[in-house]
This record gives C-alpha cells, structure tokens and sequence, in this order.
C-alpha cells in the first residue's frame, strides 16, 4: 500500500518513517539559553576554528550530520540520500557539506522552514521506497545571516525591539526504512503555500511569517480532520514572541484555539537575560530545538505527539530594496512516539 | 507496487510518470537562436514589461507555469504541488511566483540542475502517490545573472572567451497521475553528487560543472545497466561548447564513448554569429530547450528514449570571494515515448 494524499496540502504515511537518530550543535549564546542541557554539543568559538563565518556555519551543518550518521551505527557510505538547505546565497553551506561527504545531494531552499521541509521530503522519500537512509539537515549563524541579510556586525548597528537573534546552530536528523521499532516516527506531513501579508519590515520576521503557520496550521488540522487538542505540543520555528502572539490571534479569528500546548522555538531558545528581543530565529533554531528538547521529550515519553511547524520568511536583500513585501511559508511534519 | 531504488543513485518508477503538458519562454536572444521555431513564447522586451530584471525573471517563470497549466487543460487551483528554484538569492523568482499562484510549494537549489533536478523529485512524488499534479519549473535571466554572480551590465565589463551567456527563459513541466496514455514519461532519475575538481574561476562553469556530470552520467549507466547507446538523445544543460568537449574526454577516460546521439543545450541555443562564447548557460537554458525541442522531437517520435542531465554550479559569489573552488551537481532524468 502506498501513502494517500490527505486533503489539500497533507500527506499520511502508510508506513511511519523512523527517525533513527538526531544530533543538534549551537554556538556560545545558544549554550547559554534555555536549552543548554539539551544539545549535543555548544561551540567554545563562534567561529568554530574556522576562517569565516561561512566556513563556521558549513562546519556547523558538517558536524551535526557526521555525528547524526554516527549515532545512528551508520556509515556515511550507507546514506542514501542528503536534503539539506541553508540561509546563505546558493545555499552553500549545504553543497560544500554534501561535496566533502560525497553524498547524493538534493538542496532546498525554505529558509527558516528548511528542517521541516527536508524532513516533509525525505519521509516521502522513504514511505516511496526511494531510498532508505535520508539526512535531514539545515543550520545557520548569527554573524553571516547579519552580514548577508542586515549589516556586518563591524558597522555595530542597533538592532530595533521587533527584531530576532539568529541562531547560531545546526540539527540533523536522520530517516530510515529500518531500524528499530521503538523510535520516534513521522506519521504525517503538511506541505505549506507561500503566503504574505504585505509586511516589508525586514527586521519583524515573526509579523511576516506568522500568516504562514496560521495557513498550514489550519491545512494541517482540516486534511488531517484534527484539532489543537489532539497533541501534546504544537511547536512553530521561529515566530519569536511577537510572532507567535500574531499566530495565536491569527488561529483565533480562525476558530481555533491554541492552548497551553502551542510554543515557539524562537520565543523558548533564549533567557530574558540575554537581550535578543523577540527570541530566536534562523534555520538553525527550529533545527536544534527540535533535535535536542523535543526528540529528547519524545524519547522519554513525557510527550507522544508533536506537530513541527518549521516557518521561513522567503526574502532576499535584493527583493527587500525593490520594494517588495516579505513572503513566509511553513511546512509542518506531525511526529509520534508510541 | 512500489517503486524500487536501483543502484546507488538511481529509482525506476513503478509506472512511469506521465509529463501531460510543457510550456517554454524565452528572451529575443535566445529567439534568434538555433531553437526559434520551437520556442513557445519569445520576449519583445527583456524587461517583459516591469521595472527591474529580477522582476522580469519572475514573471518569466509565471508565464511558463501558467501556460503550462493551462495547455494541461487544468486550473491553477488543480495543481497539488509547485516545485521550482532559480539562481537569484533565496530563489525569490520562483517563491514570489509560488505567492501569486497560492501553490503549496517546495523550493529547490539546484542551480542550473533545477529543471531535472525539480523533475527528479516530482516524479517521486507523484509515483509514490503523495501529490496527483506536479509543477516543476525553472528560469534564468542573463542580466539578473550578471549583476549578481560578476557586474551589473552598466560597467560594461568584457566577457573572456571561456564564459558563457545566461539565457533569458524559462520552462515548466507539468507530471500528472493523470491523464492519456500516449505522452513522454519519465521512466527513472538519477539523483547526483557534488563533485569539484578544484576549477576556481567564475567565468569558466563548464569546467566546473563537466566532472559532475561525468559522475552522475557513470551513476546513472552503473545503476540502470545501460550505455550510451541505448539512448537516441544523451543531453546535457549547459556544459557549453569547452564543457561538452570536457566531458566528453572524461567519458571516454571512464570507458564509455559518447557519440553523435550526445548533446549540450547551451552548446546548441545560440548559432556562431550571436558572439556567446561558449554558448548558452543558467537555470533557464536547459529548462526551455528540454520544455520545447525535446519534447516535441519525443512527442513526433523521432527520438523516443532522452537522457536529460542538467548541470548546476553550486557557488555564490561569497563563496567565491573566499576562495572556494566550484561545486558542481547534476540530476539526471530519463523521458520516453513509446
């Protein structure tokens, strides 16, 4: 039996794609927030003993997926299959990551979406019969995002009180037709459409993406026929405070109420004491909660069904200075323990 | 039944995946080149009308797909899923255009490789049942091009004799689940590495691009046990004139021997007078030649089996700057008439 297509933008696997392993990597800041006894491994040098902050963030995605390959008692030769994307131009920190493991490589491009747009994708890969063991990955850092979407950090720019810290950070996880049985498993995926509001505030990620969640969200409830009830924890990338605020209105005004088990990766990576504003941001955020808290929360059971929603804000600096608004989309993968 | 993975890099579809509709566009160059009678639409301005080249790339990229979807005799509302990228930063032509056409939509980075490489996906999910009707859809713009990757046109710089031209165009394949029987199909893909043989200089992308397409090329006879011979058409995107040549030296010291049935789509776009050098190169070139030529030469049966490589450089100009040598990629997808 292959998988049907649920509704309009949803997919239901007839086979629950195993995620047989999972690995996160953030920087110092990171090491610091909320999550600190979480991730796998927190940098002692932002720029990772590498010459750049390109090179650092490509280290960054590097060591997440041989470490992720490594956990899973696997090879890199036994992977079949890399989907990985990033925030930088041509995404390169995924295509160098993918050059230096000699793996069969397909980019995507979803910004801060990417973790849950690779896994969408590579669970179809897998539940297809395409291919049986597919890495999962995206990351991003502070410094080269600043560089290449703002300012270089050298001008020191104040940054305005809507604003989001991208993080500094890298998760990897990796999908298998085999493996053992007692593991965290996707069952379902929810493919997003590119939605935008009209919002050109490059430095209010959270007001441009939030409309975004609230459409997959609502996809995601009617294709499956579910409700907010339904899971333990629904869990957006990286509307940050603000924007995960905006999605509470959004879903409201939708009809549907997003109780005491709805968060934000962004709004939780961070203390109030470490003055990022709204929160977190960037494909690394979502990337490294995800991989860290909440497989760790799966794992252990205190949680048995979460809905990912990864949100990313499909921007270019160019498009900014034509004048055009800021597009968002979210893809969301529904995630199981049994 | 479902569809199996062959090799190492390769799946073969369980039923072949029905391509019910291409459309092709392209820039008054390209119009003048050897494909003007198969070309479906033809610019008169290179602007198409807007104000800037990013914004006439993108709705070249519109217009194919909405052509395309039409000439499928189906609504924009029918489509289950948009698979596209481009060359711009955050591939904005292809997200801006996924906005205007509501499409729940997956971005790809492939580079130049993003037509096959969108086909190659497609054809997974709509032969595992996930999506009915795929979009798949690509462009390029040789200004946007220019003033991202090298200068903006206004300087005036001077083109050395390796570099090739980036075609202004654009091309959108439509698969289906559905539709007649008696269509060009996609019978297998080829997923490809990253390969670099360490080729640094921007204005050489045949170079750079011709080991990857080598690679992919070997994987894909390996794993479908064929050889060159058993293909009326073996393609590639945009080698250009030296890449093609490279390519085929690197063939032919792996053993195999490509012949008169071996082509290049940006060898052949433009003819010797129009002063492109190598010839034709970008996302745009392999994707309208594959969505006009090809298709219609399978279509009137006189080539019945193509192997349709496209070939992308993975570089960004930050990337370069730093001193990294060019990654290349290419997916390769095998299209039938029977």
């Amino acid at each position: 039996m292959i998988a049907k297509k649920c509704g309009k933008q949803s997919v239901k696997f007839s086979t629950p794609v195993k995620i047989i392993s999972t690995y996160s990597i953030v920087g110092q800041k990171e090491g610091n927030g909320n999550f600190k006894d979480y991730f796998d491994y927190i940098l002692k040098d932002d720029k990772f003993g590498e010459d750049t902050f390109e090179h650092a963030e490509r280290k960054l995605i590097e060591h997440a997926i041989i470490h992720g390959i490594e956990r899973a008692h696997l090879n890199i030769q036994d992977i079949d299959l890399m989907l990985a994307g990033d925030l930088l131009n041509q995404i390169t920190s995924s295509s160098f990551t993918a050059r230096k493991l000699n793996a069969t490589f397909v980019g995507l491009y979803g910004a801060c979406s990417t973790m849950a747009e690779s896994l969408a994708v590579g669970a179809c890969m897998v539940d297809g019969g395409f291919f049986k063991n597919v890495v999962c990955a995206t990351g991003s850092h502070f410094s080269s995002a600043e560089r290449q979407y703002r300012f270089p950090l050298e001008l020191g720019n104040q940054r305005p009180p809507t604003s989001q810290w991208t993080v500094t950070g890298a998760g990897c996880a990796i999908l298998s037709a085999d493996g053992p049985n007692d593991c965290n498993k996707i069952y379902s995926a929810t493919f997003g459409k590119v939605v935008d509001y009209g919002v050109t505030d490059v430095n209010n990620m959270g007001a441009a993406m939030a409309p975004a969640a609230c459409s997959t969200l609502i996809a995601h409830f009617e294709d499956m026929h579910t409700k907010p009830e339904d899971y333990d924890l629904i869990l957006t990338g990286d509307l940050g405070k603000l924007g995960s605020e905006l999605l509470i209105d959004l879903m409201e005004h939708n009809g549907y109420k997003l109780g005491r088990n709805y968060s934000d990766c962004g709004q939780m990576m961070y203390n109030d004491n470490q003055k990022t504003f709204q929160g977190g941001s960037g494909a690394g955020c979502s990337a490294s909660v995800l991989n860290s808290y909440v497989m760790r929360k799966l794992s252990e059971g205190s949680i048995k069904r979460v809905l990912f929603l990864a949100t990313g804000a499909l921007l270019s600096s160019t498009s900014a200075q034509q004048g055009d608004s800021i597009p968002g989309i979210c893809h969301a993968v529904e995630i199981r323990r049994e």
